[in-house]
């Protein structure tokens, strides 16, 4: 080894040894009678010190010959600092260099190597390799790191076996579309690469092996948003034999075990909640549940004082903003600005402050009178100094308002903070929903989900009330996860193909090796899968989980480093029998 | 739960408890009076009881009416069998069944779920699934969920940090052929997947991940083979800061872990050969040193005799074959029509019988004394009873073909035991070698290895005798990892690539990436790959790596279970920009 330690290692009670350190030149500072070097590995940073008079001059020549990111060996003895650095673990100590060995020089990087760097985005993914070298991305995949090491040594307690499937599969128009792979040895057909190995987990149920895991990547040709890669990770699982409540238990297991081993956080259980619910508390399947201020719904209390937009309402619902009730008259314009945004979609937004003095006053102060506002605050459960934030209109769209202005509010309160956590299970989601634009029901989940037996009778009649077998696991405000109890017999899973519009034919093609399956023994089943980098992007407390992936693509799926995707030669092209269209260049 | 014990988990000390199983019905037992069924799961088989007149009618005919793989639950009391079957580990106990429920029908299965099938390879790879709920199948994925487990679990203890590498990667024509991912944002442009992590992983050293690891999976559109699979999994290892001797310590470290967490096997240490040894005293880079039986050269002593085939040799070379001289006539023909298959090429052979009464008698005594051969014995080491085969011409053909025979004679003595194992490193790899199709060197390894520092100087005038930091892990003759320490500056990375034959732009528009990164401070490092496919295999006792893999596709790439690869929709090919050419179908 180039080394006896690490950059991270040497205490005070090494004093005295003789040590080799490898690493990254930091940074130097020249005094002139003293140069201090900054050496960096992946476990910490040690100082060197080359002193004018003690150090051979040769040696001090080549010392100070050395810039930032050189890589270099040093030699020396561990010697107490004089002025000691209590931020890093090794400020006890330096390292007084007798040997020095430049192992290899560095070109000034395009941007410094430090927490915060001056680097932009785009610069930083190009010199990926040295934007991996700032110790904030690099504690991020450390973490990353850690949190797999852990997830598998749960899944592993808990008898799961791990298995691969495989990354070359076949094309199936359900879903999001997928990426395909020309064959070479059969022209004109493909494999696709997995949106996930579900229907490959659910036949190693079929095969015996009863509880199955695999942190996999999966791959989705989507157009691309913020935030989202082409290829992704999946803790991917499935259970036999089990009800919905063994699968909720068992993954309550490993949220929980990776909040304690990899936090150090102890949380006694996951609260439940069906979706339902959800959409009546928080208007949103995903709610963050780090703070309160539920939904409260006033309808009937708003009726019949002719305010002409609560009286043709389905739905009076607003929320508490507790202390805000001294909000100007400008910042309430922000908010209702903010509703009103078309992605949002409000028609207005009615507020009453209640406040400190106990006076009410409210936008809609034409039409009902203090006793009326006073009723609502009660049924709010407002104290003097609260703000009420009151939407109206169809019962889902107002909903899904109010969603995003509580979000907005927990933010400006300050009750979204990223080293809190609060995690939930949203369950009894419904089976299917309506598309707008091919006019049909999809599987919310996807197509294998098990309706709740006791609603079957309404696929026929009110297909959009069928509850479905399905859970999500949310953590402040974001699905981490989700899965289902899934179809484990042919009749049924026919139906449901019939119902999502596959004609039989169509079935049998895409999904009769699964069907057949079904047909041999196929025990009961479920599982879960969860977004591996979103996961590690919540636990490290980042908005984004690009800095949880070593080498992301960018927001056109390009990675610019290795300058992918690119074209391929004439000869490649030929050997697939493929030719590139011009047209739509 | 849908039970509360698992199959193979009851005992005699449980008699007495009420259980409930769930599985597949392995098979039933009707005696009239009293029907046995084997009920099947993951963990082992369980038997069920029912009797005639204390078993309910109603349950008794139920369990009359289940077949074979349907998959049931049964609950009763667990009792102490009268005939006792010491082949199982439940074997001292039964469960008397009070309660029967079939969870699942099942039609007959295409063949028979035991340890030995009725099935041929084509049915079993379409009915994968139920392939996989075969005892040796399913030991056999359970053996690599354990290897996978104990890779983790070492090299987690030696600090190593496991990083995602991306899938959809960029096209590089050096190597075997890439699969390529057509991209749809980007016309005419395609993704490649990675034939190894290889550069990604060399820029995690530059980056100062110092010790990289990664179960991944690997893809090569490459003719198939016989058990070759166009995409396998590799343990993928880097380090930074190492010579050669820490990567031979680590991974033997990694290998003797594995024999010893996963097989109860010690081994004090790997042995090492190099090379040019490797090729001399076996006639292979991957010599199978489960059994000794060396190359013995014996030129010299067969000059001069007048026996044209030995004096026109560049190499006269043999092996004793211990306790074979009295081999017939028969048997040693067999030998030499064996080895004069075009395949292996040998002009003839050579053989000498040292018989037990002390007489020796050849193939050669028109040429050669009794002395003469006496002094061949002696240089072989031969005793009374043994027999020595011998090959001649040049030295690189002979000792090839010689390696076929001894591996021959090796199966023949029983010398190649499954269930013995033997691991040897072999070192100093050349650098090049010769390709006779497109008439110039290419990396025996990868452009990325690293020459030994005092064999550059050959590389203008000798460039095959070059030898290379690389290294192979071999294990019963056959190569299960490979690797070496990498070129880790620009300018002995620009000159590889000028001897490979890439022009500066070629190299440029490959590889510039990682050639930039070199200049910005890349540290020494090198690293291996195992075939975690083949290890498996290897552990596991088997010829061939398919039953460790769960969903494995045939010798024509294709999936015959999901029907992959396949056409994919005239939507999806114009999404892509795709024309398929139709002559070559």
């Amino acid at each position: 080894m180039l080394r006896t330690h690490t950059c991270g290692e040497l205490r005070l009670s090494d004093v005295g040894k003789q040590a080799t350190l490898s690493g990254w030149v930091q940074r130097t500072r020249d005094k002139g009678s003293v140069l201090w070097v900054d050496l960096r590995d992946r476990y910490g940073i040690t100082q060197l010190i080359f002193e004018e008079g003690k150090t051979a001059q040769e040696l001090l020549e080549k010392a100070r010959s050395i810039g930032r990111e050189f890589v270099i060996q040093a030699e020396g003895a561990v010697v107490e600092r004089l002025s000691k650095n209590d931020k890093i673990a090794t400020g006890e100590i330096e390292l007084k260099v007798s040997k020095l060995t430049i192992l290899n020089t560095a070109k000034t990087p395009p941007f410094t190597i430090e927490d915060d760097t001056d680097g932009g985005d785009e610069l930083r993914m190009k010199y990926r390799y040295l934007d991996l070298r700032r110790t904030p991305v690099r504690e991020s995949l450390q973490l990353r790191h850690k949190m797999a090491q852990q997830t598998r040594a749960y899944l592993d307690s808990q008898n799961f076996i791990e298995v691969e499937t495989p990354v070359l599969i076949k094309s199936t128009p359900e879903g999001a579309r997928d990426f395909v792979v020309p064959s070479r040895i059969h022209h004109g057909e493909f494999y696709a690469l997995p949106q996930s190995p579900q229907t490959f987990k659910q036949l190693l149920m079929v095969s015996g092996f009863d509880r199955y895991y695999q942190i996999v990547k999966c791959f989705r040709d989507e157009d691309l948003r913020a935030d989202r890669q082409p290829e992704f990770t999946q803790i991917d699982c499935e259970m036999a034999f089990v009800t919905q409540e063994d699968i909720l238990n068992t993954f309550e297991g490993l949220i929980r075990h990776l909040f304690k081993s990899v936090k150090g956080l102890d949380f006694a259980s996951v609260p439940r909640m069906n979706y339902d619910e959800a959409m009546r508390l928080y208007g949103s399947d995903k709610p963050d549940t780090r703070f309160d201020m539920k939904f409260v719904e006033i309808t009937p209390l708003t009726r019949g004082k002719n305010f002409q937009a609560f009286d043709s309402a389905e739905i009076v619902v607003g929320i508490n903003a507790k202390g805000c009730a001294e909000y100007t008259r400008k910042q309430i314009d922000e908010l209702t600005e903010y509703v009103k945004r078309p992605q949002i979609g409000a028609k207005g937004l009615v507020y009453v402050q209640y406040r400190s003095d106990g006076t009410i006053k409210s936008s809609v102060d034409k039409f009902y009178s203090a006793d009326d506002l006073k009723q609502w605050a009660e049924k709010f459960g407002a104290q003097p100094g609260d703000l009420m934030l009151i939407l109206s209109g169809s019962t889902d769209a107002a909903r899904k308002q109010l969603n995003e202005l509580r979000l907005l509010m927990g933010e400006k309160l300050g009750l979204r903070d990223k080293n809190k956590f609060s995690s939930l299970w949203v369950t009894d989601f419904p089976l299917l929903e309506w598309n707008e634009e091919t006019k049909r029901y999809h599987a919310m989940h996807h197509p294998f989900t098990s309706p709740k037996p006791e609603d079957i009778k309404l696929l026929d009649t009110d297909p959009g009330k069928v509850r479905a077998n399905a859970y999500d696991m949310v953590i402040n405000g974001t699905e981490v996860g989700g899965g289902s109890i899934r179809i484990h017999d042919r009749p049924t899973q026919q139906m449901m193909f019939n119902h999502l519009g596959f004609t039989e034919e169509e079935a049998k093609k895409q999904f009769g090796f699964l069907m057949e399956a079904f047909e041999f023994g196929a025990p009961p089943h479920g599982g879960i899968a969860f977004g591996f980098d979103r996961l590690c992007s919540i636990f490290g407390g980042a908005d984004s989980i690009r800095d949880f992936i070593a080498f992301p693509k960018n927001n056109a799926g390009k990675d610019v480093m290795i300058d992918s995707p690119s074209p391929i030669s004439q000869e490649q092209l030929d050997e697939l029998a493929l030719l590139v269209k011009q047209t739509k260049k």
